[in-house]
């Protein structure tokens, strides 16, 4: 009869997002928090097969009972499904994010990939992300959570899709409301940094701004930017229909 | 005046299909190979940035100069656009993977993965792989992509999509063409395995059986089981148009 609900993250286990989001879905099910032992940012979708993964329980500080993994957001929800835990999940909820998953970030995102992985097993899923890097203010991102997963389990989603959340950092009295959004155009700033180490040989780090976005209308870029929570439906088919036509017509046999 | 192809792959540097791959481009345009320095299989789209990057020289087995880094396929693409050698790629290709890369597969791969990071900072890219764990006959595979990449220098390719090609591995004389085809169904197999370290202490594999899929018409799954080699044109946006219609009746607003 319950209703389980698996939440990770690619934060980890520690970060104050996850335990936000843990709190607010108790009111709609039961809740059982599986999360990465470190952070996993930028990760993307892993599947870890060429090396074991370590399980292991530890406790929130709201005292509940969670679980960790050496492996990625996308693992979590792998191991739970496999089986290493005594039910299946009915849905999946990854995040809250520490920043906005938007644009081309949802290809490089573990808190997406989490989504991905769980929809990919057929378990419908939603990752929520909050855009700052440094609030710890989860309270009105939770609760928007726990009103789409309501709204999830009584009318479904599509096999294939999920649904991609952002909330704007704002206090909650300035949030102007929610929008359906499609993926905008992220604008990436990264700069090669090289350095050396103490031996003289070079490294270097993928270093730069966070990135920027085009704020065209529509665009979860720009729900964002004019504090509107976005949500944004994708799909696992990345097919580009239309340049099928295209591509049919070059002279691809020899 | 002379046309850059970067070529990368996330078997590593020492895989055939890479050289295989190199050497067919070679008679394209001038070939920077830049790849993972060991295998990242299933590592996903991965940006490096909680850790710096090594970057190496080294030489092909042909005696080419070649480079390797510690980092993801995709990392090896940000890198060289970034400006770690002293020009940009015009094109970037990855592989040639050894086994396909269809259906869901594409979230996970590391080859497609590069491809993807090229596509995001405006280069076309072709990801291909070859539909076989063991085979290391790459010749037809790479010959095909040499003719791919010189109508994708002639004809261009739309901003945000790349195409992801799939070889059957049959004797040449056996493949049926070429077919334009969209994203098909992985079926995966995947399996929960549970050991105990010498000291007790369980530990976990996901293993199981590589994955089959539904082999429906018109889809990459399809070709490869009918030995025709599969173009499929990928795009960055997954955003799920006909999904955000629905939403837009769900009651999101408080």
């Amino acid at each position: 009869m319950s209703l389980h609900i698996l939440v990770t993250n690619d934060d980890g286990i520690d970060a104050p997002g996850l335990l936000a989001l843990q709190k607010a879905l108790q009111e709609v099910g039961e809740v059982t928090v599986f999360a990465p032992d470190h952070n996993w940012s930028a990760a993307g979708h892993t599947k870890t097969m060429h090396k074991p993964l370590r399980v292991n329980q530890t406790m929130l500080p709201d005292g509940t009972l969670a679980y960790t993994s050496t492996g990625a957001p996308s693992d979590c929800v792998a191991l739970v499904v496999l089986g290493i835990l005594d039910h299946q999940p009915d849905l999946v909820v990854s995040g809250i994010n520490q920043g906005a998953n938007v644009g081309h970030d949802i290809t490089y995102s573990g808190t997406v990939a989490a989504a991905m992985e769980a929809v990919i097993f057929g378990i419908p899923a939603i990752s929520i992300s909050l855009d700052s890097y440094e609030s710890e203010d989860f309270a009105y991102a939770a609760r928007f959570a726990a009103r789409l997963v309501k709204l999830v389990l009584e009318r479904g989603l599509p096999p294939n899709t999920f649904l991609n959340v952002n909330v704007p950092a704002v206090p909650e009295e300035e949030i102007a409301g929610v929008k359906i959004t499609r993926l905008g155009k992220r604008v990436y700033s990264d700069k090669l940094v090289e350095r050396q180490d103490p031996r003289g040989r070079n490294y270097y780090w993928i270093g730069g701004e966070p990135p920027s976005g085009v704020p065209e209308e529509g665009t979860d870029i720009w729900a964002l930017a004019n504090s509107y929570v976005s949500v944004t439906p994708l799909r696992l088919d990345m097919t580009d229909h239309q340049m099928m036509e295209e591509l049919r017509r070059w002279e691809l046999e020899t």
